[in-house]
């Protein structure tokens, strides 16, 4: 039987370096309460969920699992505080924030004792996230589903520059999605590995069946990274990613790109599985993904491959 | 003192799973024969050279080490054949061939039973070597220097798809730049890494100074990828890498963007070190690297890396 010790382990008081992210339309109280009882870090992804909807799926969370779970609160929305202020209210004591400034709300969380980690997609924004007291980052590469940053800094070669720079762990995601992905992600230095596309696809979660069923069919090449001048997004190629990338290529202006976009095109593609017009955000991962089977199942095979993945290397070198 | 066993150092009867890429006026004799002096792959890169100019450095080459070597050709040049026929001609066993169909030249390769390796950057390309008879592959992620797929996919993501779909054994490549980077392609199911801005760097390198003091001075986010219509290519910034990415951006089209690029780019930046005009190809892994130093010492160093990254991986992993 294998167990971890890395800082994150200890940072969350979990079994295994392996957290679940939090994605909107995919990770309620079922996916994340799966993850944090067979040995991960489940996440609650509040990007899809109003304040009710989130004390709704934190409650039932509790319910369903006495391990640490967290909450994902994307710092951009409107309503952040509001999400906070129910995330604290209820009692969760991990917080993954994203998207946006993560000075703003870090006194409050800090004065309620939570752990906070912070997504960042290049150095520069995880010192920004260290020096303002940050327990932890996750160092997401452009390869990663959903929100990508700008520079379009890739796993391999961000992690091992996060880990020189930062005083704090390093939680490392994009492309990973089996466990010969987190002993990479562990080589280069970081403490934890965070998936998503992979937990996308398990049975707990929330996702339409057409899309769980789109990651499983995709190849390597099936995603597409598209509205640069508005928000860099990574999805799977449908007739909406190609008119997107098109776009692009033709040079479209802003005001252009967010008619195209228009709204709530996540929940009309992860939600309600529309083939035509909605973004069915995934990572570059979702080649690697050939079935959809259920967390226990899922985190069995990840150790498994992981410990495989070990001892190669270890009849690989001799000393 | 390490040493290592995967199917790459038998594949070409060297001591260490690691390969010094084949790049543009960085890699003649001097850079490839140190490689192959302190138990790696040195490879001759014959993109800036006449087929003379590379029977020289072939010769040279021959003169400074007694250890296996190979000579990397990129089959959309004109004079493709030629080079081949040069690298036969003069004994070398090694072949690695980039940027072209990997069937236009394989019958003539075999026939004189070179071990020929072709670089891509998709399973689909990786399928097609393997099935006209390529010994091994090369995966090169877009974090890399210089040029690259279409399909932008990440060596962390691209790594273990390859090793799921070929029999042949993959090295990676991209993003890799010390001893955590090496483990964490072995820990993906790599035979193998391949360097490349990381042997650019070094003393024994054939580049600009200027281009050396350029990546040891970048960061995480100082590369951009342009010019995705007429030919993708990774380069650090300078002011005509932005010029490049703005005329993308405002959706320039193919005839204007082959114009703004113009002709002997790469040999003004990286052979002539200018500043202003040069194109300096090099990876996201730039970062990383903060000295100029020997490739004996590069080696040493590389290897203590992977030891000490190897030697954490155990500590954390509790069986």
């Amino acid at each position: 039987m294998t167990t971890f010790k890395t800082s994150i382990t200890e940072l969350f008081n979990i079994e295994y370096p392996i957290i679940q992210a939090g994605m909107v339309w995919v990770s309620g109280w079922k996916l994340a309460s799966a993850v944090s009882n067979y040995g991960g870090l489940g996440l609650i992804g509040s990007g899809s969920m109003k304040a009710d909807l989130l004390r709704y799926h934190i409650n039932n969370c509790f319910s369903a699992t006495d391990k640490p779970f967290g909450v994902n609160i994307p710092l951009l929305r409107d309503d952040a505080e509001e999400l906070i202020n129910v995330t604290i209210e209820e009692g969760v004591k991990i917080v993954f924030t994203s998207a946006g400034n993560p000075k703003t709300f870090i006194e409050k969380l800090k004065k309620n004792n939570m752990t906070v980690v912070h997504v960042v997609p290049s150095v520069k924004f995880g010192l920004k996230a260290e020096k303002v007291g940050y327990d932890a980052v996750v160092g997401e590469g452009v390869e990663a589903g959903g929100h990508n940053g700008a520079d379009e800094i890739t796993t391999m070669a961000l992690i091992p520059q996060l880990v020189d720079a930062l005083k704090i762990p390093v939680i490392a995601a994009g492309g990973i999605a089996d466990g010969r992905g987190i002993l990479a992600a562990l080589s280069l230095g970081a403490e934890g590995a965070q998936l998503g596309t992979r937990f996308a696809a398990t049975i707990e979660s929330s996702a339409h069946p057409n899309y769980k069923l789109k990651i499983v069919k995709a190849s390597d090449s099936d995603t597409v990274l598209a509205f640069k001048k508005i928000g860099l997004v990574r999805m799977l190629k449908n007739d909406f990613a190609v008119k997107a990338v098109e776009a692009e290529t033709k040079g479209w202006n802003r005001d252009q790109l967010k008619e195209l976009l228009g709204n709530k095109r996540e929940m009309r593609g992860i939600f309600e599985g529309n083939e035509e017009e909605g973004e069915f955000e995934a990572g570059q991962s979702s080649g690697l993904i050939k079935e959809i089977i259920s967390v226990e199942l899922l985190m069995k095979k990840l150790l498994k491959e992981l410990d495989e993945a070990n001892s190669r290397n270890q009849k690989a070198i001799i000393n």
